[in-house]
């Protein structure tokens, strides 16, 4: 204890470095106190195994560092979001690294003696997120609702990350929403992520190219959730049909999100959302439905409330500098 | 503010009073600084009209400064839980008290002259659970579930009593359970209040009786959620469907608050909750049915998690007395 609170003397400590840690690539970038990027890094991950993964982490921080040259010295803290489930810096599961029970925040510690914090990479994406929103207005609570391969939400109580008991808080993936639906990764069925996250929007459109349709999906080479999206604003019936019915789901998870924690933002972020209003029109139009029936619904689900992270900032990594800045103004409370 | 503070000078402030306002009764405890109960009262309530209503709660103060005699002087808060929208010491709205924009706080602070904290029923209970189980284990995260006319949740994060940006977080009432469910008071189809609270558990029965059926609830006078567990455990078939199917959307509100909030317990409450083991066991066996299910499940739903309140035990009063002593220590914070 005593050398963490003396290393992390704010007074010396001018820079911050934080990384986005994901299954294909690393994003990385060291800030000045002005929150000002001084270097930025992308690597690609190697997650053939788990050693790899932490070589590429690794690599990543190390090419940070150098860009610095002799300003590594005065690094306070590194933060990262892991895709997967971290507890104590421990990364406990993550299965796009192939990392289990891996001391990922001691083996950076011990190779670079800089403090090091982890976190899930969503619910860094929601303090990064809350960081853009508060720089803007005033805001308190704020969920952070991701659509990528999986879906998770992140949430913000009172300006600051609630993890829950058991660092599981915000976990609605795996909530069923479709009474009817398959069966999910986790081993229940109708999951809400099982429905409406990324691989969904894949499978729903190929059962329904398999009945024969005629659609434009059928001249894409590989079939993403993008793909879908270009394909609805194209008007392609099929498309349309797997977008209006997904966003329904996700203003399910909207609509959970707002009833159970009262937040003023529920902010959409994730690979599925980069498709912009595409993407949010849809979920809106589902909104209005509600509100349409619902003096309740018409209070609590203002389109004033919905909004999509803009894809030109990086959430996931800012909200890994805002983890190390954290840790540098309160090592205690934040190992 | 200055006389508040002056007012709440712990030393000269010895006892507490709490109330727990429902539609048909109030109930009132004044207790010392050991949590002694020193005086107990429980009144009708006039619940015809607004002044009527207004007029029960005064009565209820009343009494119990009464009871207290040369120790009315030493009160140091009021605080009352009260069956609907809370906003600043103003009652938004109560339909079962008639009360609609009344400044209930501001009116028992002018008769009084003691300060006074309202808080929404549910929320009230939460906190009452809340001190129930900390008193017992440490924790630091609890949601408390009332099953009654309607269904919401009280949530305590980190000890506090959360409320959210608009005092509705925990309002899952109204979250869609059954896509195929009947319409709700408050516009939406399938709320989780509309197939699971008190009334539907007597909607369904009336439902099945209609078909002709025979069932122990045909000797009832009056259908009741009550009624109907007494029937199930009597094992009578038509009573324990309603019994099954409603557990299992109960099951699936505490799995929500499980992986919204990550909370160490769910406390079940409110009047369906009475029947005790006869309540609790087949929202057990739902549980199980999805722990067997899932590797997630099974870590996150585990039984010791879910608890009745147990029925000697009136959370609610307890959790005005908490709200009051809250004031008392904190005037400001809790205005």
């Amino acid at each position: 204890m005593t050398s963490l609170i003396e290393m992390s003397d704010p007074s010396s400590l001018q820079y911050l470095i934080g990384l986005d840690v994901g299954g294909t690539k690393i994003e990385a970038i060291a800030v000045n106190e002005d929150q000002k990027i001084l270097s930025h890094v992308t690597l690609p991950t190697d997650a053939r195994s788990q050693s790899g993964a932490a070589n590429s982490i690794r690599d990543a921080v190390g090419a940070i560092l150098a860009a610095l040259q002799d300003g590594a010295e005065n690094v306070g803290a590194i933060g990262l979001g892991v895709p997967g489930q971290i507890r104590n810096g421990v990364v406990e599961l993550a299965v796009n690294l192939n990392m289990k029970s891996f001391p990922l925040g001691e083996v950076l510690f011990s190779e670079f003696g800089i403090p090091v914090v982890l976190e899930n990479d969503v619910r860094a994406a929601a303090l990064g997120a809350y960081q853009y929103f508060a720089d803007r207005e005033p805001i308190k609570n704020l969920a952070y609702l991701s659509i990528g391969t999986g879906i998770a939400a992140g949430v913000i109580i009172e300006g600051k990350l609630y993890k829950g008991s058991n660092g599981m808080a915000g976990e609605i993936g795996h909530l069923m929403i479709e009474p009817d639906g398959p069966r999910c990764n986790c081993g229940l069925y109708g999951c809400l992520e099982v429905v409406a996250a990324g691989p969904a929007y894949v499978a729903q459109a190929e059962r329904l190219l398999q009945t024969g349709q005629p659609s434009l999906l059928r001249d894409f080479d590989l079939l993403t959730a993008q793909a879908i999206y270009q394909a609805a604003q194209k008007k392609d019936p099929l498309a349309r049909q797997i977008v209006q019915k997904n966003s329904g789901y996700l203003s399910r998870a909207i609509q959970l999100l707002i009833m159970t924690y009262d937040v003023e933002k529920v902010v959409l972020g994730g690979g599925v959302s980069h498709d912009g209003d595409g993407f949010l029109i849809p979920i809106l139009a589902e909104l209005a439905g509600l509100r349409a029936q619902s003096e309740l619904a018409n209070i609590m689900l203002a389109d004033s409330k919905i909004t999509l992270m803009p894809n030109t900032y990086n959430a996931g990594l800012w909200g890994s500098i805002a983890l190390a800045r954290q840790m540098v103004r309160n090592p205690i409370l934040e190992k």
